[in-house]
């Protein structure tokens, strides 16, 4: 395993504990936080010391056990439900919890390492599948080794496996592919920057550092072969709604004939959504782009317009990798076809 | 005069003084310098506290009146060329004076003043020009009221008048039209957020910031209705190099079918360069993009790629508005019609 351990259940279930890296330490410094507590893994994932939406559902499945040795496993499942309340893992993880024999905390211990267990599947799954696919795009490089350039962070980080967008990497690595990734910092919370570019140095791979704008140049000098993000909820045509900022990929993308590839576990789609338009676009507070960490870089009471996330539409979209299989060309047919038997609203 | 006075000789040949606004402390303060030494003026331009190639070199000027009346004129432009030794306005500027006798300070702040005039004439005459062009664009404007998005800071603060590619919107202003302008925010170093929107703000226009990666869904949801900005070096078939981020603004304007325009003095065409392959483009250090004003964000000793400018095709540019008129369509032809008669390599 060559991507960082950000969860790890650390000794049996009557005496364990749960370490977390603090993310929000990264990338200055990797402080592992201890968690004993229920508490103390509530606080974590409220403070964004964990993270990403598999990830807080993890943790959260390991609390239980040891909210259960005290005996208080519904009261930890209800509090625990409170620290990020629109987290939809979170949720699910806690129901699946829940579905356990709560006096028995070995039980729940099992039950967790599954949860966790299942997402790495599910995470090298999507690596393998995108690896597949990229060795078509890559097979014609020549003068330089293969390059991709990513947004955000849907990585190791964000999961309790090697992430979605970032597991074709992890796999090229193991193999020993040569492989460049061009990393978007990606404004204004800088995710790339701060952790995809960590996580990725920390597991050997060459990444070269970017701000968002250069992502245009570095397409047109032909230093990429394919461009490859996550995603956070994906429409029953395909229409995908990700990190502000993978819209303008798409398109810049397709000017340079460069694949765009959606990298994402079924549990994305919602297939009850017929198309992007649908896709609400949540609205943050103008101090992520007037002030960075605590300086103000624009004048006072300046109007901002700061969109957390853009949708890109189906057309856009080379191939989706999922842990099913990928869908190209990405349209509603293929979509059902490969995540429609799964889901309850196909 | 609506835009912020960032050069002003204060007072009579013999006794007066240059005031600046130090640049270097916007957006926070707005806070003027007292130049009553050559070696101040130096200092200010080294420091950056005045920017922009016009503004440098009127700025220049001005200090050789403060150095002739201490008949130290030689001595003083000396001096001055070594403040920044790429800005080619710089030696212009001081060329200029020096066809002016040296013993009369009242001579040369004529010619400073002149030079002054001049540059806030052709700051007009492209606004007009510019202004002009997009009547055309805004008289479609439905549900909203007309709108541009700008990169970077082709201002007022560049120069001795009311900028480049600014021009257009205060001219707008002055009559009253409503406009709303977009502004990138432009990474690495933020001209936009720390500039552009300071200095439209301080002229009453309706600002929108936004960061680089924002303009793609800004132009999906038809929130502007043109792009502007200034540029660096245009060839002779008018590709144009411009800060980092303006080639992808353009292919996503083309993308959207929105107007890509390039507001820029003659003197920024170099038609001794036949296109674009032949524009150097400059590297700058890591530091601008693992830090952001002193605080680090990314890991240590990542690899970054950092290009100050791009080079946008002139296929891609809808219109350059110059102070001789408008070039369009693009073309090799149509900028030896509006330029090359005023140029020696033209």
């Amino acid at each position: 395993m060559i991507s960082l351990v950000n969860i790890k259940w650390i000794g049996d279930a009557s005496s364990g504990y749960l370490r977390l890296l603090d993310q929000t330490r990264l990338p200055l410094e990797e402080i592992y936080l201890e968690c004993r507590t229920v508490e103390g893994v509530w606080d974590a994932i409220k403070r964004l010391s964990v993270r990403g939406a598999p990830a807080i559902g993890i943790a959260a499945a390991y609390a239980t056990v040891i909210g259960a040795r005290l005996g208080r496993f519904d009261q930890s499942v209800e509090y625990l439900s409170s620290s990020r309340p629109t987290a939809v893992n979170l949720f699910w993880a806690l129901e699946r919890m829940k579905r356990v024999d709560s006096s028995c905390p070995e039980l729940l211990l099992k039950e967790a390492s599954r949860i966790h267990e299942e997402d790495s599947q599910m995470c090298r799954q999507i690596g393998s599948h995108g690896f597949e696919l990229m060795q078509s795009v890559f097979v014609n490089v020549s003068g330089r080794q293969p390059a991709l350039l990513t947004h955000c962070n849907a990585g190791s980080l964000a999961t309790g496996g090697i992430g979605t967008a970032t597991a074709p990497m992890y796999i090229a690595r193991e193999r020993n592919l040569p492989l460049t990734v061009y990393v978007d910092e990606t404004r204004p919370l800088l995710q790339g920057a701060r952790l995809t570019a960590f996580e990725l140095q920390a597991a050997g791979i060459d990444i070269v550092l970017i701000s968002d704008n250069m992502a245009a140049q570095v397409m047109r000098e032909k230093r990429v072969d394919a461009i490859v993000t996550g995603a956070d909820r994906i429409a029953a045509n395909g229409d995908t709604s990700n990190k502000i900022g993978t819209y303008s990929l798409a398109v810049l993308a397709a000017h340079h004939g460069i694949p765009m590839y959606i990298a994402a576990p079924s549990s994305t789609f919602d297939l009850s959504i017929p198309n992007g338009c649908d896709i609400p676009i949540e609205q943050r507070g103008a101090e992520e782009i007037t002030a960075f960490f605590g300086c103000r870089t624009a004048p006072e009471n300046v109007r901002t317009y700061c969109p957390a996330f853009d949708v890109t539409p189906a057309e856009l979209i080379t191939a989706m990798i999922t842990e099913r299989g990928v869908i190209q060309p990405v349209s509603k047919e293929n979509v059902k076809l490969v995540i429609g038997g799964f889901q309850k609203n196909g």
